[in-house]
């Protein structure tokens, strides 16, 4: 338990926003009657009930299965609250589905799960599996997403995506494809720093190498991943294995010489001196929520290109730029996974909205009505060029 | 799996109504720009976080969670139709959300899990309860039925009712309260035979008992349910401790010998000669569906009060006129169980709405709008009564 004590003023809009909760549950059909009733419920439904058990795939096209998709939790990392557990993480679950309904026509249901146990997290969240058309892992803090994910995805044959990875993977994938082109540098002759060794650093770093980066070097609050670190848990020492070509060693300011790009993920600070040491037409992606590794303004000193998580600055890279389109994709064809190539594609299409970038815009903005159908177009294309689609 | 082929035809109206699936999400709030999207997501719901997680019980008051209901089922068994697995049991339980949400304002989400044990079960749905106001079993076959209630509303605070036992129960009181008024037979004095051992017969054995009826007696498929009986189930061997006090033996016609009531749960047949042997001014509930173990017509001769669980005839016995109603009351006063006290009052309820019941009205209709708000009432009070309610 990581959150501090507020002061707590119900009268605040953000209070008044929440009262009640931010869902609903909505029919789909009407019930006007006895004819509905003997529909939707006894008897008809059976016959409904005995389709499907005759053939399983009918519950894709006869219940809402294949638009739903569950948005789960443990609430060992939220936000920047950390292990706050799953009742406080509920409110953040809930908004994703929000987000999930409002950009994508996506019915997402929160649940949040009461141990924080690998073992168990994978075994009821796999149990859950019937009914849902894909999983939306949220706030599950490192190392432990990795194995959960993983094993769920091994397990089941619906999409299973930790967003917090493979969500930010994809949007920092999208700004550095238009950043480059800004900088005049090619995409897969960049030096990219990565500051963070988490779930989101680990996912930026395998997403960086598919794209065609060499050169990534990840770091952690005690300084660059090499290997001759013996002080690393599974999941960091597997990052030596792609990442770091040239070896370096040292603290981040050590990475940062004639680095091409900063991308934080972390959530500290970066010494000012630091960013001296980057490359000419450097580009800094601070995406750390609320408050940047980089102050803005000081980026813009060391950095042609600056982004950030905030939406009060120009580039805001956020998530929601990602998920609601991927989804939308996988579920459109019934994709049985969401594959490396899917998320390439998508960030493929996002960076693809902007033919011209420019340094104040190098990604669309949240509210861009083009990015759900360019999103999921792209990926339910890649699904099936990969023969992971059903439908 | 009992399911049988049946010819699939998509143009059947039941299909028609079916296709998409009966549910979908519906945002609570607007999304309407940047501010909107600060409130509902990050970062302005990060402090709705850090409230709950200071004060926990504010996640009843800032989600969703507070009018939020599981409908959880394996699929055992799934209406008449048995073992047909979760996914096929999904469409009765997404109907049964559809019912909570129009009777009740009740949010309700289907689950089907894809396990039948009993540890896993109660596992898993343990595990869930921190996303939900209550848990609303459903279809899970019997003897498991009892021991997973019984083992979650060890472990749980909110409420957990089997509605195949519990719902069935509180109605069959509630139609035996009025129909006594119509025989001019006092309610405790009925000798009332239960046709069926499964979770419907020993909730319904329950109840009446605990409404004060002194003689009952269950009967499974091999007749009398008695003390002297060496094959009896756990679930069964409990029920002579509180049933058939004057030790009857034999078969269901045995036990019909001047029996006031019959109450069929069992989806069996009962022979017209047992059913000569009822008393005079003999009451039927004939409740298994689609066909009721004595047609109506032939009950009639046998009968004076007769009751069905179709639409087609009067006097429907439905588990909508109660589950709705006991939800809407417990949630509303956030009750930590739902208590027999609860249910009693529940069916006192929906008794009490027609004070001049008559031999082809002894319940209201499902549609009647006066039943939710009724029983609802009489739940939160009978919680507040007992020092169940939190709020």
């Amino acid at each position: 338990m990581t959150a501090l004590p507020i002061p707590f003023d119900p009268d605040l809009p953000v209070f008044r926003y929440h009262l009640g909760g931010k869902l609903a549950v909505a029919p789909r059909r009407p019930l006007a009657g006895r004819g509905d009733l003997s529909l939707a419920y006894t008897p008809g439904v059976a016959e409904i009930s005995r389709a499907i058990a005759a053939d399983p795939t009918l519950a894709d096209v006869y219940t809402s299965r294949a638009n739903t998709v569950a948005v789960i939790s443990d609430g060992t990392a939220v936000l920047g609250l950390g292990d706050i557990g799953p009742a406080a993480a509920l409110p953040v679950m809930e908004g994703k589905a929000v987000l999930f309904k409002h950009f994508a026509d996506v019915d997402a249901v929160p649940i949040c799960l009461d141990t924080t146990d690998v073992d168990e997290l994978v075994d009821t969240i796999a149990r859950l599996a019937p009914t849902y058309g894909g999983i939306n892992l949220e706030d599950i803090s490192a190392p432990r997403c990795f194995e959960v994910e993983r094993r769920l995805q091994e397990r089941l044959r619906i999409p299973v995506f930790h967003d917090d990875q493979h969500g930010t993977a994809i949007v920092v994938l999208a700004a550095l494809t238009n950043a480059a082109v800004v900088v005049g540098k090619a995409l897969t002759t960049l030096r990219v720093v990565i500051s963070g060794a988490g779930a989101a650093g680990v996912a930026v770093a395998g997403i960086l190498r598919r794209a065609g980066i060499a050169d990534v070097i990840a770091c952690d609050s005690r300084g660059i991943i090499h290997t001759g670190r013996t002080d690393l848990a599974e999941h960091k020492r597997r990052l030596t294995l792609t990442t770091n070509p040239r070896d370096v060693t040292g603290d981040l300011a050590a990475a940062l010489v004639d680095a091409d790009v900063y991308v934080g993920v972390s959530g500290g600070t970066v010494p000012e001196v630091a960013l001296g040491r980057l490359a000419d037409r450097a580009i800094i992606l601070a995406l750390a929520n609320p408050d940047p590794e980089v102050d803005p303004v000081v980026a813009a000193r060391y950095a042609e290109v600056v982004a950030t998580g905030r939406s009060d600055h120009p580039n805001q890279i956020n998530n929601v730029l990602a998920f609601p389109g991927v989804f939308r994709g996988a579920l459109d064809v019934r994709a049985s996974r969401i594959s490396e190539g899917m998320k390439l594609a998508a960030a493929q299409a996002i960076a693809a909205l902007l033919p011209h970038p420019t340094a104040g815009e190098i990604i669309p903005g949240v509210f861009d009505e083009r990015i759900v159908p360019a999103v999921s177009a792209a990926v339910a294309a890649a699904a099936r060029t990969e023969g992971l689609a059903r439908g």
